[in-house]
């Protein structure tokens, strides 16, 4: 029989109250899921719980952010040898499908979006920063080889995050048809790719 | 004193249903007002506005489609003499300002945007539609007067109007902060137009 000591790490803790809270949002959905739910499947008391995670919105964001960080985790290793324009059509394209895939397979996205997008989450935040870095790099390899035309690649990397906001957010995701949405993404794809390469841009 | 016909117009009855459900919406919020509390007020029965509104989300529907005529009208008249870029962000700037607006001046109207973007609501398709066509005019106009490189402009209308959502769709404007929206309009503003008057664009 394992030994358990009487006071577990706090990082355990935390880690079982987020893969917990995870479980029952999936299987009973987030508003239907008390704080005390969760610390009665784990044995504890509410008080403990609370002592990790101030509120339920407070853990919707924290696993929120765990899968903000697997999601582009993903792209940033993506290093494909294709020029530029080529390269940030995959990217976003792969990103979008991630997200269609994460909300057909977990139904219980969709109310973590919406329960997100009514409080504005740091894990939103957190969300945007990882796609503008994403595009500011992508942006910056496309001027350095000669196809992007853009002084610029950190300002002009927030401007594209938003300017995809229809494909890559995932409010718009919840409730487009996804034939309408894989057009889209081509088209805002080849907007933002002749606005990156247009030559006389200052 | 006025005259009443027994029976009125169904026109009329459907305008005071409007009305009073925008009335109501507004003094205490979508989620507490009933249908029957309309019907109340009008001194009808609940059937009979049920006649005119199969839901309460019709009726926040058809009210909500109002809003968006009222809105889009007042730019389609928008026809100031200045070269077509400078003139679409003129538009932009001036439809998010008016959303800004809205729902600084009406609370209710956030409540209402949840509403409409968790069910996908006619009026939604209509304001999307409505703000292409102005988006395919304002194109146009620029390619004929050569500033803009436009072979398909309907085309290009659609995927222009994706590229605004961040600062256009209602959902957005509700929890940004207006300082970060207005950098991002002129950001976005300016990615279009350097898109549109790519002179390499086919």
């Amino acid at each position: 029989m394992k030994v358990r000591r009487p006071r577990r790490k706090a990082e355990e803790t935390r880690e079982d109250i987020l893969r917990t809270g995870e479980t029952l949002f999936r299987e009973q959905g987030i508003a239907k899921s008390s704080i005390a739910d969760i610390a009665h499947v784990l044995n504890m008391s509410p008080a403990n719980v609370f002592k990790h995670f101030h509120s339920k919105s407070a853990l919707v964001d924290a696993i929120c952010d765990r899968h903000v960080n697997h999601m582009i985790g993903r792209f940033n290793t993506f290093d494909e040898p294709v020029p530029a324009p080529e390269r940030l059509t995959l990217v976003v394209r792969k990103l979008m499908e991630a997200h269609l895939r994460d909300i057909r397979e977990n139904p219980y996205f969709l109310e973590m979006i919406f329960v997100m997008s009514e409080t504005d989450l740091p894990s939103g935040r957190h969300y945007k920063s990882l796609l503008e870095g994403l595009f500011y790099d992508l942006i910056r390899k496309g001027a350095e080889d000669g196809v992007y035309h853009c002084k610029d690649p950190g300002t002009a990397g927030r401007h594209v995050a938003a300017a995809f906001a229809s494909v890559l957010h995932p409010v718009f995701l919840a409730a487009a048809d996804e034939m309408e949405l894989r057009e889209r993404c081509a088209g805002l794809c080849g907007l933002v790719n002749a606005a990156l390469q247009n030559p006389l841009e200052k």
